[in-house]
C-alpha cells in the first residue's frame, strides 16, 4: 500500500499555516478542523515546519501562558520527515514509530500534496491486511 | 494478540493525575514524562476521565490563556473507553479508529493497570503481522 492510495481516501486537504501566526492562532485551527498537526509553510508555499499538539503543550509547559502569543516559528518542528506518493506504508510507520511523530507532510517536486498521520495509516492497513491474510488463508485452506 | 502481551513489552507504568490538578500542570506532567495522555483517577484510584493534548489544544481554543488555571476536570474526556487484558489488538484498533482517540486505560476488577497507545499497538501489530504473514507465504512457498 502506497500513500498515494492512503491520499486518495482521506482527500489531499492539508491545513498549513505561516511561521509567523501565534501558537493561540494554531490551537484554533486544530480544534476547528479536529485535526493534530498543521504544516507551517513559508512565502512561496515550501514546508518550512510541522506544529503538532504536542509542540503545543511542550511550549505552554515551558513558557506557561506567555507561550500561547509567542509565534510558531518559535515552537514547530523545524527538522520535518516527508514522504512522497510512492513510499510505502511499511515504511511510513517505522518512521513515524522511530522518530515517534505522527504526522507526516506527502511532498512531490518541492510541492506540499498531502500529509498522513498515524491514524490514517493504522485504518488503511488494518484493511489492507485483513485483505491479504483473508486471501491468503482461503489459498491456503483451498489448498489443504 | 492482546492487550497483556503488549504491555509485557511496554511496562505497565501510567500516569496519573487527580481531576483539581490544572491544565498547566498536566502541561508538565505530558511534557515532562514525554507522553500524550494521562489517567485521571478519583480518591480511591477509579478511572474518571482521561486528559490527552487534543483537550488541552481544544481548552486553549475555546478559553484562552485562563484555560491553563482551570481544573482538568472542566476538560477532560470523562466517557472513557477501557479495555481488558485479554482484549485484542484488533478490537483495540477498531476501537481507536471509530472514537478517533489514541488512548485507551486497561482496567482489570476496577483497577487501572496500564495504558495503551495507538503507537504501541502499531509497533506491535506490524511485528505481529510481518511475522505471520512470512509463515503464511513460507508456507505457500512450500505447498507449491
Amino acid at each position: 500500500m502506497t500513500v498515494a492510495s492512503i491520499l486518495k481516501h482521506k482527500g489531499a486537504r492539508v491545513e498549513t499555516v505561516r511561521p509567523s501566526a501565534t501558537v493561540q492562532q494554531v490551537c484554533d485551527v486544530l480544534a476547528g478542523r479536529k485535526i493534530g498537526a498543521a504544516v507551517v509553510v513559508g512565502a512561496a508555499g515550501e514546508v518550512v515546519g510541522v506544529v503538532s499538539e504536542r509542540d503545543i503543550v511542550n511550549a505552554v509547559s515551558s513558557q506557561g501562558p506567555a507561550s500561547l502569543t509567542s509565534s510558531i516559528d518559535e515552537i514547530m518542528t523545524r527538522d520535518v520527515a516527508t514522504c512522497r506518493l510512492t513510499d510505502t506504508s511499511e515504511a511510513l510507520m517505522e518512521l513515524m514509530t522511530r522518530g515517534r511523530f505522527r504526522h507526516v507532510p506527502v511532498v512531490e517536486g518541492g510541492r506540499l500534496v498531502g500529509i498522513i498521520s498515524i491514524g490514517d495509516v493504522v485504518k488503511r492497513r488494518i484493511e489492507d491486511s485483513d485483505l491479504e491474510r483473508h486471501a491468503m488463508q482461503t489459498y491456503i485452506t483451498q489448498a489443504g
